[in-house]
């Protein structure tokens, strides 16, 4: 067990430059063999009017500018056909783009340089706190969801939440073994993702992946609704804002994540240690006053039965508990920011937050039954507890603020792990590259933003309850776990490398109990939620497998190494290349002579169209191209329908399908004001007439400017 | 009188030509010399490569494709250097734009040559119908306009109903004789906007334009309003479901107006003549019975007065009640679709319709005293009316029908005369250019679809009810004719033609009687919604003049005669430009290739440019670079900000500020996928690029495709 194994795994590691896909080995023979092809070059370094470095080769004296120097002093030449842009260079040039990049900079501080992507190690003291916040939190609603499904039937019923309670324990400690074993077989990294594309293929490992980012969005949403619901217990004047403070909280969390991740230890630490002291003192004063009446339960205040006690039920408060567990996966999709070895340090870390989990968990579903707390839809059961515990004093609101406090944590950890798990799919090709990119922060703004959106529809949509979002939660992430608890059976079925039975049997007892809870929590509350999830999974893997195919042929036609020509578009070899250039002119005035000029400069067989509503309008404009002197040839199209752009897009492919050997270039004289409203009135036929001859092969569009200060 | 001083002004026609601005004599005379300073011509229709009138010079064989016939086919040679593009190549090229144009084609039928531009011609008894609806309808709302300002000094003021409605029959007869006048000095047309603009300035002229803007988009909400009304006296079960009924309204005449206007004529008849003939029936029987009992009026109901009867009151009221008139502007409008005399003709209708029009008005004025009629918020004036005047049998069903056609043809003649008032002010640079714009059906799309748009907002805002209506109302209207007398004034003084002192005392008349009803109506109805019209003229006057400014501006950067070359644009003459030509190249795939390809095979200046975040890329990138073979001189920018689209805007800024001589070719390489979802997938860079090149003096931007169909 050990690194040993793994060299041919993908390093999990972010990189900025992952958006450039380089070429392999067989492309680049061909792109050698391609040039060799190429005609002796035409433009040498030499040749150029000017250095492209900013230096001047030209000795002519240029007309000085207001603004040349500070141009080009944003660049800085670092080598030979080498520039570096600083910083300046990469805000907008436009007065409205330079406003927003100010607002946005004090938003979300400086931009920061590649160079600053350097993973920070982190002791396990560290670690804790920022993995665990998530998992821990948990305990804030998942005893309470399973009372909440109990109490349906009736405050008799909420006695079985003790065995029930027992068995999610079991649950815990058997996923938190297999877990270890997951984390020393894939040192560099053991996300679900990657566990179950590697040994059970693409689309099982994408179905983990999805389960879950499913699971992080609904992570922000429980966690946001939870931790507002213990303010509201403690304040509850403030009930009725509930959904502006969830929203609040979200838009805090999207601006600091897109601020970047820097800074968080610490930050971490105080809130979920915090946490632990909080529960743990309420458990202790708890458990020492219930021992002074000798254990005896208190019972509950009597609610009847809505539903009766069932085989189903039973089930439906087991699956709701075990949203609990989520989070559970957060080490090991981290091993790698641990210090070396990492996996060893990884593992104790893991095994330290499941001890922690089993016992805080365990407390309160004890503490729970003797108090002979009932859910209220007014107040948590967390909040019931620490009231009885604390019936005076501060110590009450301590525990309402460590338990937002730590949940607002584990939100936060959601807006780190979200667009890290994109970014691997969208690295495999099954998620749009945009969510490879790396904002100036360095943080994965489209992941961030994605999730922050979709965590507040739900917000929305659901009213901000823990309890109605609980049934859309577990289906995902145990989903996640299944796979790849799973992918690790197949694993030591392939690797056979030391104790590979034993740990085999580990893997697949806790592929078997994820795989029962998610079988449970699927089947037991599709009809109260889940059947969102489970209808989400699917199609969004048949979407990624079309994002790939997409990625895949876009690739391939691409390629060098693709052996025929495409039909009809502009050759690869200069030798090849037969120009004609077209220009329309709508008026004879100065940009439309510009353009004229520009064509006419290049030596290529080059015409202008005109098109014309009527005849009136043909000879008027053929008077004024003969004025001028007739210096190319003009065709004129009468248009009795007034339509513009179309049939000049169909003239043009004509001419194309006439001549599809030739590269047909349209040049357009554009008028271009400041921007403004004065904009409104520029005429829209260039961006109508560049977007319709867009899909015209071997049509190459550009424009000419005017520029025009009015 | 007549054609005899009119040679220097426009002829009032349409034209779709009118879009394209000519060029003056001087103009031509600057256009002449620059085209002497051009080298001898470099482009003969000779050398091209192909016949532009889709011909083919070249003998060449080409790939057959499998649209090549259809596409040239689209279009049809008519003289040499002149093809005519049949209907079908007006059609749009893609999937969603055909099936859209089907859409459109089912509405509203299809396209129109420009040849079927032909002003109908009208007879008078042809005429009076079309031209009438609008001023004849407006009794159904005009009279009862009054009530509703006297009743609120209680049932006691309806008397003064009587001298009140003489006083706007002298007004009616005064305004009539003036536009007579109007009509015999302006046979070509003589609209508030053409005579305002001609003798007293372009700023009052558009002020009386605005104004008639205005009073159109009233029309249509007032008159659909009204309609709406007379239907729910007779079903007042209807009530609940006016505002969707009135935008339902709105829409059809949407639909029938971008259909186009003909075949109007038989279409305006049956209504018009059935309301008048209603209408006289009413007025004939219901006098008939009312002399039976010897003309003593009925008591009105009583209704407590909730103000004081008072001078302000009273020209409220005198106010209210001259929204009768609105619409006695048709006919000048449209002196030109007379038979010849068209001024004669024109005139002699004018005093038949003002005839009418004091008939109608002072009948139901009398006949409501008499039978003690007071409005209310149920049933219109006129129903009550008809009820009383035919109690039982079909006759009251028969004049509610009439009364909401002739409002529906009301309504719809602003539909005609909105849009034609906005292309003269469009015409003469005061408004959007697009409103010059005649679409495939001849109709002003643009102009045609604003009105719709505005009516229905006011439906919406004022819920459909005429009373809250009527305040905006009769400002815009007699703001126009105001200045339109007061332009007639200025006219015969300046002109002193035939009996000119008469012609300017009877003009004069009119614009002070016009001019007081102007001020009575803004000044009493201020506070109840005239205010909005008080503050919509001078801003749309300001906005209008803004506009020209721009228009100014713009053409004369782009006019011949400009002395100075814009500095630091792409030259005017072809020996002038000095070309430099930049790829940016984010990989070097095929599609670059083929961009690297055009571009040497061009034999200009030529440089590649990539931007990369880190050093790696940048190594990579370079390798792949000189495996290639080095073909075109390379420079990288080092973006560790990870920028791309700024950066390269402002590299390429500097090299322009170095060399501001130099004509900068941008050259993208663009991959190009089908439209649907996969376009999602594509990087938005070269657009954002576009986009921020556009500003940049002397950067040509173009982008050469490589389609994928993946």
């Amino acid at each position: 067990m050990g690194d040993g194994d793994q060299g041919d795994r993908p390093v999990v590691s972010l990189s900025p430059s992952a958006e450039y896909t380089p070429l392999d080995p067989a492309e680049l023979d061909a792109l050698r063999d391609l040039g060799r092809r190429w005609p002796p070059a035409g433009s040498r370094r030499g040749d150029l009017p000017l250095d492209p470095a900013l230096g001047r080769f030209s000795d002519r004296p240029t007309a000085s500018r207001f603004n040349r120097f500070a141009q080009v002093r944003l660049f800085r030449a670092e080598a030979p056909g080498e520039l570096a842009a600083t910083e300046r260079a990469g805000r907008p040039q436009s007065r409205l783009g330079r406003s927003l990049a100010a607002v946005r900079r004090v938003a979300v501080g400086p931009p920061l340089t590649s160079a600053a992507v350097v993973q920070e190690r982190m002791r396990k003291l560290v670690a804790l706190p920022i993995l665990s916040s998530d998992l821990i939190s948990s305990v804030a609603y998942g005893p309470e969801a399973m009372l909440t499904i109990l109490v349906l039937a009736g405050t008799g019923a909420l006695g079985l939440s003790l065995p029930i309670g027992a068995a999610l324990v079991v649950l815990m400690l058997s996923v938190g073994i297999s877990y270890r074993q997951t984390i020393a077989a894939y040192p560099h990294g053991a996300g679900s993702y990657i566990v179950a594309s590697d040994n059970l293929g693409a689309r099982y490992g994408l179905a983990a992946g999805v389960g879950l980012l499913l699971d992080y969005v609904l992570t922000v949403a429980v966690s946001v609704a939870s931790g507002i619901a213990a303010v509201t217990s403690a304040l509850p004047r403030l009930a009725p804002l509930t959904i502006p403070m969830a929203l609040v909280v979200i838009a805090v969390l999207l601006a600091g994540n897109l601020r970047g991740v820097r800074a968080s230890g610490k930050l971490f630490a105080a809130p979920t240690y915090g946490f632990l002291v909080a529960i743990g003192a309420l458990l202790v004063v708890g458990l020492a006053r219930a021992a002074g009446r000798g254990f005896t339960p208190v019972p509950a205040p009597h609610e009847s039965a809505m539903a009766g006690i069932g085989a189903v039920l039973v089930l439906r408060a087991f699956a709701s508990g075990a949203t609990s567990m989520t989070g559970i996966e957060a080490v090991s999709n981290a091993v790698p920011v641990f210090h070396p070895p990492e996996w060893r340090q990884a593992r104790t870390t893991l095994s330290w937050m499941i001890g922690i989990l089993v016992t805080l968990f365990a407390g309160l579903v004890v503490f729970a039954h003797i108090e002979g707390v009932a859910p209220s839809a007014h107040e948590t059961v967390l909040s019931q507890l620490a009231r009885r515990a604390f019936p005076s004093g501060p110590w009450y609101y301590l525990v309402q603020i460590a338990t937002a406090a730590i949940l607002l944590l584990a939100a936060n950890t959601s807006f780190n792990d979200f667009p890290r798990v994109l970014y691997f799919i969208a690295r495999d090709g099954y998620a749009p590259r945009g969510f490879l990119r790396m904002g100036d922060r360095l943080a994965f703004r489209n992941g961030i933003t994605t999730l922050a959106v979709a965590a507040a529809l739900l917000v929305i949509v659901f009213r901000a309850s823990t309890q109605a979002l609980i049934p859309l939660y577990a289906v995902g992430v145990f989903l996640a776990f299944t796979l790849s608890q799973a992918g690790m059976v197949v694993h030591w079925r392939r690797h056979r490398t030391g104790r590979w039975r034993h740990s085999l049997a580990i893997n697949a007892v806790g592929a078997a109990l994820s795989g029962v809870v998610l079988v449970t929590a699927a089947a037991t509350k599709f009809l109260s939620g889940a059947w969102v999830v489970v209808l989400a999974v699917p199609l969004m893997v048949l979407l990624g497998m079309r994002i790939r195919r997409h990625y895949d042929r876009v690739g391939a036609a691409l390629s060098h190494r693709q052996p025929t020509e495409p039909a009809g578009e502009s050759p690869e070899r200069p030798d090849q290349v037969r120009h004609l250039y077209v220009v329309p002119v709508a008026r004879l005035d100065r940009a439309a002579l510009r353009t004229l000029a520009y064509v006419a400069s290049l030596n290529q067989p080059a015409f202008a169209v005109h098109i014309s509503p009527d005849d009136e309008e043909d000879e008027r404009f053929r008077s004024q191209w003969q004025a001028w002197g007739d210096h190319l040839p003009l065709e004129i199209i009468v248009s009795p329908y007034r339509a513009i752009v179309p049939p000049l897009a169909h003239y043009l492919a004509a001419l194309h399908s006439l001549r599809p050997d030739l590269t047909v270039t349209v040049l357009l004289p554009e008028v271009v004001v400041p921007p403004g409203w004065q904009r409104l009135l520029r005429t829209e036929t260039p961006r109508r007439l560049r977007r319709a001859l867009r899909d015209l092969p071997g049509v190459v569009v550009g424009s000419v400017p005017m520029h025009v200060t009015p």
